[in-house]
């Protein structure tokens, strides 16, 4: 493959992937909208380099902020799955597999299997660098709709067990973050916009 | 400082920035709304990842990202400045300077030094890593601009000789993608949505 080939693949990828800032997850912004998957991948990558200090293991954070500037590339084709809703979260390993075969393979081979890689070791949860990156992609959310008052909890009608429930691994990244989530909990209970 | 202060800190910047997310961009987006600096930051780490062997000179593509990633932090408070308004482009050092100051010391010490380190690297543009970093801020918009058949350069009526002059330092960073971006520029005039 002639190189200019390769950037007009690598072009067509970077075009393709443009549609995330399309995707909506059900997070609300203080800003008054709900946050899209594109800007949520810059806020987490921001975040990891930031909070690397509190993962249980050390972490290279290098890969950590690659996996996640990557880890949402297949809503593209699949959509943002809501993490309370367990009848869509059941089907959505095959349609992010799916979306994974078409999109990652407009790229040339070898950066194919590279960003697949990436996506398939955050999926997997088998590494520290893993661990953590899930542990600040379920962190963010939760500090987001404690600043807006649990707008999106409200929404959806989710309780404090729930919330307990569905984000616990953020303790296997880092203990740090997983005390500090409970503390934001507890304080949403307390001030009445999260029910026990 | 105790651990848990850090912690504090941290998150107290990470909502700050959570406000690019609302800083708006004259770029266009294929999907018909502009771009905003959160969402364009993703894109262009995403870009510089997939495009790294297009540098002229070998980078570290770790701090490549974490710039690119950082680099439009102080846009929280002092706007985006358009690229074709030169007037504003003379006030932009000093706005942007007083951003820096109040935003990147909401992180402990250390943080805020390496931080504002990544931004002014950016900014002064002496390193290998800050003229590719700037070589794809400058690269990705011409594509979208491109791409969106020069929606953005037709309301501001920007000619194919201002897109060219403003965006010539993409070469010191890659000769390859000054090529494309040329090539891109000389099919826009052809199909006629950018006047010479």
């Amino acid at each position: 493959m002639k190189a200019e080939d390769r950037l007009g693949r690598q072009i067509e990828f970077i075009l393709e992937i443009d549609r995330l800032k399309g995707v909506l997850r059900r997070t609300h912004l203080p800003m008054g909208r709900r946050e899209n998957s594109a800007e949520h991948s810059w806020h987490l990558a921001m975040a990891a380099l930031l909070l690397a200090e509190h993962a249980n293991q050390k972490v290279d954070i290098g890969r950590v902020v690659q996996m996640l500037l990557v880890h949402d590339i297949v809503e593209v084709d699949a959509g943002d799955t809501f993490i309370y809703d367990e009848a869509a979260q059941e089907q959505k390993a095959v349609r992010e597999w799916q979306a994974a075969e078409r999109i990652f393979n407009l790229l040339p081979a070898d950066q194919a299997a590279w960003v697949r890689g990436l996506w398939e070791e955050y999926e997997q949860q088998r590494t520290p660098e893993a661990h953590f990156a899930y542990a600040v992609d379920r962190f963010q959310p939760i500090l987001l709709n404690y600043t807006c008052r649990g707008r999106m909890w409200r929404e959806h009608g989710i309780t404090a067990s729930r919330v307990r429930a569905r984000n616990r691994a953020i303790e296997a990244g880092s203990v740090r973050l997983w005390e500090r989530t409970q503390a934001l909990i507890e304080d949403a209970v307390r001030q009445g916009f999260l029910p026990e």
